[in-house]
């Protein structure tokens, strides 16, 4: 069976997933992209953005970055990990952060409130625009991904909507030490213990903790 | 000069600092024991309640539960860290969690809303009773400790009101691998960020993020 994953979610000692103000220049918010530190450094990041490249850093966060792509037939985003734009579309000219090969290579379901049609990209990825809900953007992701897991990209709010209604199998966190102080907090308001989950991997690395929890 | 530090101070992976419904059994709330399992196997732990005891681990753990003891000229706690009564102090039977031997040896000023004389433990450790608030706590453990750091001991709702004033010059969490899902969250509206923090230590161990921070 399908499972709904969250994996390689950074969050900030203060429990934030990303920093305040997303924009153009700061997709991940102000300061949000220090929270992903661990993850830059590793062979898996390295080869997403070229596949020639054998640069990057093996061993635990590696580890963690890799197994955070396998096994995944379909991909989840909140509309604001795929751009920065609010509201209509507009001139339909943005294609997500990522250029012409998106490091999907799957379908990838992007919830909005705007209809669009999909966009075929290079190298197996295709977004698809869902617009009616949480529950229906799972069906479709669990048709797509034909007996693999669909991974839950973010962002935070649209994680926390998963959660809330109890859809998500697995998460791993990796707990990096910076602090945030503000911006959008993962899971204030949220009681893990109550959804039932426990915690099933504790691994640390130099850069950060990696904890997996299950239910 | 002296400063205020609140050491050893262990949080689950979900921010709470203790479980709900403190009482007689649970000093630390439901579930609150678990934040703190990377202390209990330290030689700095065993040693705490037999000087004798030669037991325990060394390491990560055991160098932050050591440094916990360093240079303390005094502490201060929260009532409820002092015990579970609630209310005036009724026969003023209630010693504290410790026994005759409390493992402090130091002055401790405990902050209550109900005065009390001052109690002469064993071991050089004397409770003095506090009401007129956390500045006053403060000012008399600056006093008390010649010139030593004061340790804030907790709990969670006493390193808030500090953390608002803006009193603490540095803070060392452990952060275990555990969910609390409920309870006290210790930086929930608060940003460190603002109140100048930033990180100045991570090392990981096996049982526990350990992370300093400081203005």
């Amino acid at each position: 069976m399908s499972k709904l994953r969250v994996l390689c979610f950074s969050i900030s000692i203060d429990g934030y997933g990303a920093g305040p103000n997303q924009d153009l220049n700061n997709p991940l918010g102000v300061g949000g992209l220090a929270l992903h530190e661990w993850f830059f450094g590793t062979k898996t990041f390295k080869k997403m953005h070229n596949e020639n490249n054998d640069d990057g850093v093996t061993g635990i966060d590696d580890d963690f970055a890799a197994r955070g792509f396998k096994n995944i037939g379909a991909w989840i985003l909140g509309r604001n990990m795929f751009g920065p734009v609010r509201g209509p579309w507009r001139d339909g000219k943005w294609q997500g952060w990522w250029g012409p090969n998106p490091p999907y290579h799957v379908p990838v379901f992007v919830l909005t409130h705007h209809p669009r049609p999909p966009i075929e990209m290079e190298g197996g990825t295709t977004f698809y625009f869902v617009t009616d809900g949480i529950k229906s953007a799972l069906k479709r992701a669990t048709e797509a991904a034909k007996g693999k897991d669909i991974r839950l990209g973010g962002g935070v709010s649209l994680v926390r909507e998963y959660l809330k209604a109890g859809l998500i199998h697995e998460m791993h966190f990796a707990i990096s030490p910076v602090l945030l102080g503000t911006g959008e907090h993962l899971l204030q308001g949220i009681d893990l213990v109550k959804l039932g989950y426990h915690c099933t991997e504790h691994v640390p690395s130099a850069k950060a903790t990696h904890v997996v929890f299950c239910k």
